[in-house]
């Protein structure tokens, strides 16, 4: 995921900035972003314990350091939860496995349109 | 230790940095540096998976990041192996209990006069 611009245009013309989020979208959205967020937070915890537990010599701190470091950035970078990038977040999290499309099952199809067709940049982007 | 000036004037009025270095003297300095810095690395690995075994929440992943931060950067700041300031940093070693006086003998009175001085100057100054 290079970039967050919110003024991508998807493939079938309309902003993604332009969509609209009723009430109950924006539940499904929250939970579905709380819950990726909780798995990706439980996988650095758990890969943070495994790099200390192997430590042996000094350069392996800063090893760890500089992979706390990254992860944060890569959270904060990652985790925006404005709806004006929203489709394009969810889309880079299913691609990385840390959220299923099953799970925003109840927002409207265009937005899981955008969502998927995020998913599919990221693969060719991936394969290309 | 706030200051690590080489331009320190000690209280016999001779500079530290003019202090002259023997060749056994060398030795022994480079071998208790070494003893310190190696002591200093084995405790921060000891608390880092003390640390690490105890994250539960994402919160406490960036408190062991800045922990492992903050000490590269004191370790960089502390350890400073040049003959016109090592009085300095010995005296500050021996106060932290990093080092133990006798682990410098063979040193000449000029260099332990002035260890002892800043040992000293260390106390007073957490005493006041």
């Amino acid at each position: 995921m290079d970039s967050l611009s919110p003024s991508v245009q998807q493939r079938d013309g309309t902003m993604m900035r332009d969509l609209t989020w009723s009430h109950a979208e924006k539940v499904i959205a929250r939970e579905a972003f709380r819950r990726a967020l909780d798995r990706e937070f439980r996988e650095t915890i758990t890969k943070t314990k495994e790099i200390a537990k192997n430590i042996e010599q000094p350069a392996d701190l800063w090893e760890l350091e500089g992979y706390l470091t990254d992860s944060r950035k890569e959270i904060d970078r990652q985790y925006d939860y404005r709806y004006s990038v929203l489709p394009l977040v969810f889309g880079n999290l299913v691609r990385r496995g840390r959220l299923r499309m099953e799970e925003l099952s109840g927002l409207r199809e265009d937005k899981l349109k955008a969502i998927r067709s995020y998913v599919r940049l990221f693969d060719d982007a991936d394969a290309a």
